[in-house]
């Protein structure tokens, strides 16, 4: 799910790889694609301004910043992958007394190794991704550790149903249309039953507080054995720090506490444009598409990345790049510019429609939909229902399978000839990764139910006869 | 499930309590109940013998070592609590080559600290509850974990359905009914469907080759999780060892390994009995009931938690103890000599009856059933059915509930009365373990669910009008 879609994972790899076999994928990929001579590494971008003749040209004036040596040069179209998360957001004035607190605190991104919190009490503020990763590794070696939360949180198991990875049974076009089409209560009771029957998250004090909009959600396998078995303990948000402990909200009794993690998220922001160019309010840049700044003269500049889809980054970041790149090579002409004004703002408001999840938050979008409008755009969306006829396999396998990044590249621009073999087997790929020793299947049971029903029936008949 | 029956855990104890906390919990009730007198600590029992006038007093002698000093003295009765894990169970002779093998291997007795395998490439033998803890702590800190298994054997996790814990769901009365009266197909291919939701365990290379044998299942929350982001891989048993390597059966590839860890289990023995008294044969012990050996000519030694119940331990014991502790009182008169061993050859035989879990490995047995067992002799066993007429609350928690251990205080010598208090208000107690931070039920979804069907019921009524 998390390939490039022209460059699949090597079979070997695991289910969910880490992050030292991401880099080498990387790494491969750019070896393969032959990048590495296109890219400047160690190089910092001091700024990047309109050249004077921007609405004749479209040019942009790069300055950049080389082992000590600044330079400059024009370029003919940017492209501005920072993504979300720059700037470590520390909430710091939220937190009444944290200046009179005497232990160590710091923000998540500073976080490298549990060692530290070895034999102390630990209190982890958030429970994004990082937060729940950090609580339950250090409750691996700390005295104590609170995981506080104001909102709570859906946690889900990469382990899914039977074993199956969570994002390739709940990523499927079919599981999209349910639900984009049912009424948004139908979905959030839905889906808040299907993430509760691995765990209640109100009896593990995790309930989101506002369930009907759908925040990221959190990928941890371990948190609910961690919580079961004492090692982290679920808190409400913080009412006072002081010098060596800290009191929760509606409880009164105050918890000494030696480290505090600050797991309060980041913002972003762009310190080498102006703002004339692109402009951060709300957590939210008046992007078309995610991508281009609507009121820009020429469509010269594309942010990639800034989108929190419900689903995979990389292929969303990776098909963003192809559409941006038509727009740039012209052959995906822009609509006019209030055409893009007016769907940023109505992005903007974002007014729940009373069918299919909410997202309320900014830059949160819906992976399969948002990434298909792209390819419609390129004219690289698969027509599902001529495959039907023609291919019906790989067209079920489209619908009901996981939405595997292969779909991205069955036709138009940068097709890929792999494409429909990788969507074919991923499931064999998958299951291979961890039937790492062979496991006679004993049809027995099986045998012996249908037999005991034949038993039965013959009984039935005896006794009706 | 795990307490002793008249004395349950502390309320702010998890659901699940870890060592440190445990050893916590005995010294309480050791205080609780005065138990400290009448422990003689750091002395080692060197021999127990029959007094020669035994046939007549049942007297023994015991010779103890303290600090130092031998002492003896004559008891009236022993109890031998020494367990089944006494011995580690060492098969060097099963892996050829071990000998020229140049790495670190030592038994899971000696583990201690993950430390030891920082960036090592380690091999754990055997996949019991401690290969699989040992394997899932060594897989945050090493190169490579292997977990290798010839059997196989069945996961569970401590979070069960809705996050409830497993025990409290698995171990009822209802279950222990359907477990023990439907045909053993039938019990068997409903358990593994259960166990397999979680994970399946063929795709994860752990389905055990023996699927109608319950062997003891082994509890660990985070082992597939570790499997599908490929940081431990299973494997099957090894064919041979070489000097920096471990060729695995039924593949060709040699896997090098720096540490080897011998998770094989335990055996058990008795050195300061004489074989006349207790002989260990085939790990099984002539013992009736588990606790006394049936051709003593008085019955005053008796082993206690020589047993591995399908269940918990601690009131297994604990319920041993007091039965026993009525024949020594002879209040409980044991069976002729002729009975008990013909009870003790009937169960070394064990015949599959064809119903209910096949309890093929030796000491194992249905925890509910044998406890059962021994609180009828003892006439500590409630009444369920005349329960039901006069208190039918507590009826139904028994049969339903979780079987916890003060449902074996209910009635008899040894009556506790704080037990029915104990059983009424046990899933409160467990569920405010999790529950520390509060969540606002939303009855919203049900309102809306309700609310559609309504609107759809009106609906069809308006269209067949």
């Amino acid at each position: 799910m998390s390939c490039y879609s022209d460059f699949p994972f090597p079979e070997d790899y695991p289910n969910y790889v880490p992050n030292s076999q991401f880099l080498e994928y990387l790494k491969m990929y750019a070896n393969h694609f032959n990048l590495l001579k296109c890219i400047q590494f160690k190089t910092e971008v001091c700024r990047v301004t309109k050249c004077p003749d921007f609405t004749v040209t479209g040019q942009w004036e790069v300055v950049t910043l080389n082992e000590g040596k600044q330079e400059s040069a024009i370029f003919d179209a940017i492209m501005v992958c920072t993504g979300f998360l720059t700037n470590p957001h520390l909430p710091l004035d939220s937190f009444p007394g944290i200046n009179t607190f005497e232990g160590q605190y710091f923000h998540s991104r500073q976080y490298k190794h549990p060692d530290i919190f070895k034999d102390k009490k630990v209190l982890v503020i958030g429970v994004g991704n990082s937060g729940t990763d950090i609580a339950v590794e250090a409750s691996h070696v700390a005295k104590k550790v609170f995981l506080s939360t104001t909102g709570g949180a859906w946690v889900m198991s990469r382990v899914s149903e039977s074993g199956l990875p969570w994002d390739m049974l709940f990523m499927t076009r079919f599981h999209n249309m349910l639900r984009n089409s049912l009424p948004t209560p139908v979905v959030t009771w839905w889906m808040s039953r299907k993430i509760n029957s691995w765990f209640n998250h109100a009896n593990y004090g995790l309930a989101p507080e506002d369930r009907t909009q759908m925040k990221e959600p959190v990928i941890n396998d371990e948190l609910p054995g961690r919580i079961i078995t004492g090692k982290v303990l679920i808190k409400p948000s913080i009412k006072e720090v002081k010098k060596n402990s800290v009191i929760f909200n509606y409880t009164p009794k105050e918890q000494p506490i030696d480290i505090i993690v600050f797991a309060t998220g980041y913002t972003f922001a762009f310190p080498f444009l102006d703002e004339t160019v692109v402009k951060v309010e709300d957590g939210q840049a008046s992007l078309y598409k995610y991508i281009f700044p609507a009121h820009l003269e020429k469509p010269t500049l594309a942010i990639i990345g800034l989108i929190k889809p419900l689903g995979s980054m990389i292929p969303t970041g990776e098909t963003q790049a192809r559409w941006a790149v038509q727009v740039l090579k012209g052959v995906n002409k822009l609509p006019p510019r209030s055409v893009m004004i007016e769907e940023v703002n109505a992005r903007k408001e974002n007014r729940p429609s009373g069918f299919g999840l909410c997202y309320c938050k900014a830059l949160q979008s819906d992976y399969i939909t948002y990434i298909d409008e792209l390819l419609t755009d390129i004219n690289a969306k698969p027509n599902l229902f001529s495959m039907l006829l023609t291919d019906p396999r790989l067209a079920l396998a489209i619908f009901f399978g996981p939405c595997t990044p292969y779909q991205f590249r069955l036709t138009g621009p940068g097709k890929w000839k792999g494409a429909r073999n990788a969507i074919l087997n991923q499931w064999d790929r998958t299951l291979k990764a961890t039937r790492t020793r062979t496991v006679q299947e004993s049809p027995f049971p099986f045998a012996i139910l249908l037999t005991l029903f034949l038993v039965l029936l013959v009984a039935v008949f005896l006794i009706f006869l």
